[in-house]
């Protein structure tokens, strides 16, 4: 005992200057935001569309934190099985919740976002219902909606297969119809015809909107939207003739149960085909959609892609939230020994690298707001039976998808390599927003056929500028200082001018290659892939920063928002200028639109910008509202309490379940028991 | 039955252009192997040391198939605690079949390469061993290596803790010294002074090394390490003093059971320090290290870098020969019905991705070549007791270590997105090549930390070239057509131009915060972390176009090497000098050493070698050697049966164990039984 106390003293000496050279994360979280020059509190408001909102999502989290399914302790620990088990409770749980406190579609959506564990619902929502409601006549309506609004049913969209994606024309599932029997008999003529990646439909759905050749007649008229059941409701094995399962373990996304689907000459009625725009006759006569179908599929498509665009800047937020609360309260080197060591968020590097994501985040949020803007413009427009807008709301969207989903991309991943060893951590929650996002740049259009799709548009569009080869390199900026970049228009006549100058130098390769003729197809483009991917990407650039410009410019408007708020968003207005103007760094000197000295000019003015921004970085990723429910990061929470958090978060895995861990018993026992005299 | 027959007649009819119109990847694999200019086999025994390594390789891969641990099907559907009793099964099985068929440690290793399965014995064998051999006395060794060599013990490294990762004067973990009882005192002092990240610490390791600050007489000698024993040996519980665990999931590399540990003043020998250099004699006087001691330390460092170094290319070749493989038997759109898909890997886009890193691969696997007869010169040089060489590679290998971890770590994440889907499911392999590679940017020296190592060294170097401002600029490169750019002395001008301009820029900037002192720490420096970490990455891209090229020119001196084989590194050479020139665009051009239409023919010339190497793409993936054991890939197979392979894996997965599925019994069932009637 004695010994024990004399230990201990001399232990207690010795710590000393250690104890005293220690900081509390929670201080310097709080630091952080009394440096702020302007309230996030009332930024926020204005960045989640109002106080209302911001009450109402705390409100809907507290109720979650109640109920077993809505508990996310031990979230990152489940197994596939677990986690895919806990999605179906969690969506179900939604449900009921819904129809029980009469809350709305909307609170449903907040909730599920809230949850942030897709399971094998999520088709049933996203594609299932609206496919019914846009394709089905309003007798199919009428028979299928009540039952997938009760969930007597669940059900998915199965078009991708396994040796087809993105190239629709490409499928290979056929639906041909027997008129002698009235029926459609649906098969799998190949192996590569096996439908693969339906969301839910491994082993949750009991239906699915199935696309398929429809041959009819002899006559193949190419894919077509059926309803088909593929499992027993009472039993839910898969029905005779059908084969269904999980399509296996990917890099994220696992409580979802993506499937495989086959089909052995199994029959459905013809009212299975839906049949709002295109029908089949009794006895086998097709009869082709009117014109405005296509238009109605593309319509369909443009939505999917908007609400891509519109949730983009969320998850780069996400991410941004954790990366920069992390960074602000993390602590390395010290030039002696008894100086408390830097925050790391103010080294050049580290800055650099988050405050450009944090305007990113904002004007991919502002660019989300426009597109579905812009949507629901053209939904109005298409009441009046006006078209007209669509075609270039296609090339946008299909644009923009790419775009935006890739600047997400890689600043979440970017983020979570800032965030060093705890970013490889799961309970970092980074891991996770990252491999559950990322394949937002392959699902719904892989993203390079997203932007060829809009370049096509572009390139379509600037025909009769064929042969103007050097058009775009006699613009000169007139930038003489570095505060000249902020100026609009200095920033959107470089963008505009490197977009023409790539489109130029892409047309003449075109040109080129086929003779002088400009196509927009086959070899020749085939060819160009890559010269017109960066037209597209030039373009976005510049539609980016003119949404924020625009979305700025209505912000003023708001009476609520102070003008603190106004100008610390005009201040990241100005960075993100000055952050496509550096992507687009080579572009503009190659073309001589800048001189030398000018280009310097920009990274000079990142660099103060970025510097000057640093003050504000805690309070501008406050500003997007990201409760600690959402995030589950133990790195990433908004009292700055991580290492308590990562400490308690890890002494509760389920692999310390037993001191001795999963080893011992299989291996490491019979080892270190062996006698030494072995081998 | 008539009417079976009928049906199927009918579906019979429908599908015929259907079935014709589809191809055997198979035959895709084989016509691209048909193409190639130069024999895979031929580069591939260069590549891989001769014949007889590839022959060994093949021999080993035969045994491991036939032992349990050796199966590597199921290995995408493990729990954690599933992963990591098959890692530790494998460590033990490759340890025993070592013993029983006399096999050396050089196959040993290489069959942990081929098993791919990391799990909680790393440290022991990469870094517990290591330390003891270079830090432990003569006495030290014998008394602990022969229980190391036998696995009667098991141990990691234990530095990092969860408040203190690269900067090692910061760790707060002590060891004091107690001359009462010759014994020192080990204490946890703080939170963050928990030890964290260690691998094989949390369930597997009875001892660590334990890196802790060495207090006695009431003076702090800072970190010092110690052998410690932290787990009973026939019980495995954690001794009295000592809690220890799993830090909790990861972004991969699971079966590594990473762990914290905790000492509450606990007691241990006074011989549990390493005093091969320094020591602590009984009365607590302490003696310290010679001066060669940090040099032997540094050592240790230059080694583990220069193994990162080695292995990057090895991972990036995996990625790189799965995405070939596969963008070459993959097929997407078609410019009419009854034709062919085209193989995407033919669209420009996806070449242009991956032909670079194809060459990217060969420049890395180079690098890694010398990096590691660098070392080995250092070490025949330190016998004679010269380190001379040791402060220059000491930089070189922590700047190339962030370059090549982040050449690779970035290349490999391109190969898995160039394979949309299916690099998104973990059967392509590519999920885990990623998930486990990408820490390779944090340990050892986070990548930002380590491109400022390389920067101080640099930038001191240059401390006569103060004020030399605008140096670089003058020297104008002379190309006047695009083929000028495959000259190795335009290359090598242009990049140590950019490497010039981007050091004069940082003195500039460095002299400019200090009042016109170079100073290489502290404020001005901290606010110039980005700006000298881009110094470093310049450097490092002359360094790999070097290596690359020297030694091309001893590959030139090798009998058994076709003149085909050296035809195509040639070439690759240049396309990699190229892709050097293209990543320096902005810097080239805003230094003026490019004219702009300098520059176009970068980009130029870059386009031409891609699709001139086009041809060659799977033989030269081939010629890096992976068998398909190691790979295991379904995308990646060497015969291109793809489809069948991704079907097969998925049928088999215990996802897919009953038809119900996982989410029947506990939600699905009550959910779909529910009378209509309800809610």
């Amino acid at each position: 005992m004695m010994d024990d106390e004399r230990v201990k003293r001399l232990v207690g000496q010795a710590v000393t200057s250690v104890i005293q050279s220690t900081s509390d994360p929670r201080k310097d979280a709080a630091m952080e935001r009394d440096k702020a020059t302007f309230s996030s509190d009332n930024l926020s408001e204005y960045m989640n569309g109002g106080k209302d909102n911001i009450v109402k999502r705390r409100k809907l989290i507290e109720i979650m934190k109640t109920k077993p399914w809505g508990d996310k302790r031990g979230r990152y620990n489940m197994t596939r099985e677990e986690e895919h088990v806990a999605g179906l409770r969690g969506a179900v749980g939604i449900w009921r919740l819904m129809r029980e406190e009469n809350l709305d579609i909307r609170d449903a959506a907040e909730m599920r976002q809230l949850l942030f564990l897709p399971g094998g619902f999520e088709l049933h929502i996203g594609m299932f219902i609206p496919s019914i409601l846009s394709q089905g006549t309003d007798e199919q309506q009428a028979t299928w909606l009540p039952l997938c609004m009760n969930l007597q049913l669940i059900g998915t969209y199965a078009q991708t297969e396994l040796g087809h994606g993105t190239f629709l024309r490409g499928l290979e599932t056929v639906a041909v119809y027997d008129p002698e029997s009235e029926r459609f008999v649906i098969h799998s003529p190949t192996l590569t015809s096996t439908k693969w990646w339906p969301g839910g439909l491994g082993k949750t759905c009991t239906h699915a909107i199935l696309m398929a050749r429809l041959v009819t007649r002899g006559v193949d008229y190419g894919p077509h939207a059926f309803i088909v059941q593929i499992r027993d409701l009472s039993t839910h094995l898969p029905l005779p003739g059908v084969e269904v399962g999980d399509i296996g373990p990917k890099m994220g996304y696992n409580g979802v149960d993506n499937g495989f689907l086959r089909f052995d000459h199994f029959l459905v009625p013809r009212d299975a085909m839906l049949m709002r725009y295109s029908s089949v006759n009794k006895d086998g006569t097709y009869v082709p959609p009117p014109a405005q179908n296509s238009k109605a599929s593309y319509a369909t498509m443009v939505y999917v892609r908007a609400t891509i665009v519109r949730d983009a800047g969320d998850f780069l937020g996400r991410a941004a939230t954790i990366a920069v609360r992390y960074t602000a309260v993390r602590r390395q080197s010290s030039p002696d020994q008894n100086r408390r060591e830097l925050q790391i968020l103010d080294y050049e590097n580290v800055y650099e690298a988050l405050i450009p994501i944090i305007a990113k985040t904002f004007a991919l949020k502002f660019m989300g707001k426009q597109m579905m803007s812009m949507y629901h413009d053209f939904v109005k427009a298409r009441e009046r039976n006006d078209f007209s807008a669509l075609p270039s709301l296609h090339a946008l969207s299909s644009g923009l998808k790419a775009f935006c989903t890739d600047i997400a991309s890689e600043g979440i991943e970017e983020c979570r390599r800032t965030c060093g060893g705890q970013g490889y951590s799961v309970l970092s929650g980074l891991p996770t927003i990252y491999t559950s996002y990322v394949q937002n740049v392959t699902w719904e259009g892989d993203n390079n056929v997203m932007y060829l799709q809009m370049a096509r548009y572009l390139i379509k569009k600037r025909q009769n500028s064929v042969g103007d080869m050097r058009r775009g390199a006699c613009v000169k900026s007139i930038v003489m200082s570095p505060a000249d970049w902020e100026n609009p228009h200095a920033v959107t006549t470089a963008l505009k001018h490197v977009e023409d100058y790539l489109a130029d130098g892409a047309i003449f390769k075109l040109q080129d290659l086929s003779s002088g003729d400009l196509v927009v197809e086959g070899e020749a483009w085939n060819q160009s892939t890559m010269d017109l991917i960066q037209v597209s990407k030039a373009h976005c650039r510049l539609v980016l920063y003119n949404a924020f410009s625009e979305e700025l410019a209505l912000a003023k408007l708001d009476a609520n928002t102070h003008k603190e708020s106004i100008a610390i968003l005009e201040q990241i207005l100005r960075l993100f200028g000055l952050i496509c103007l550096k992507e687009s760094g080579c572009e503009l000197l190659e073309s001589a639109h800048a001189l030398p000295e000018q280009h310097r000019m920009v990274r000079q003015q990142f660099k103060l910008l970025c510097r000057d921004l640093r003050k504000n970085a805690v309070a501008l990723v406050d500003s997007f509202g990201y409760e600690d429910y959402l995030l589950n990061s133990a790195i990433g929470r908004r009292d700055g309490n991580i290492y308590e958090a990562l400490l308690e978060a890890a002494q509760s895995t389920p692999f310390n379940k037993t001191q001795e861990g999963p080893g011992w018993k299989p291996v490491l026992r019979d080892l270190l028991h062996e006698p030494a005299s072995r081998l």
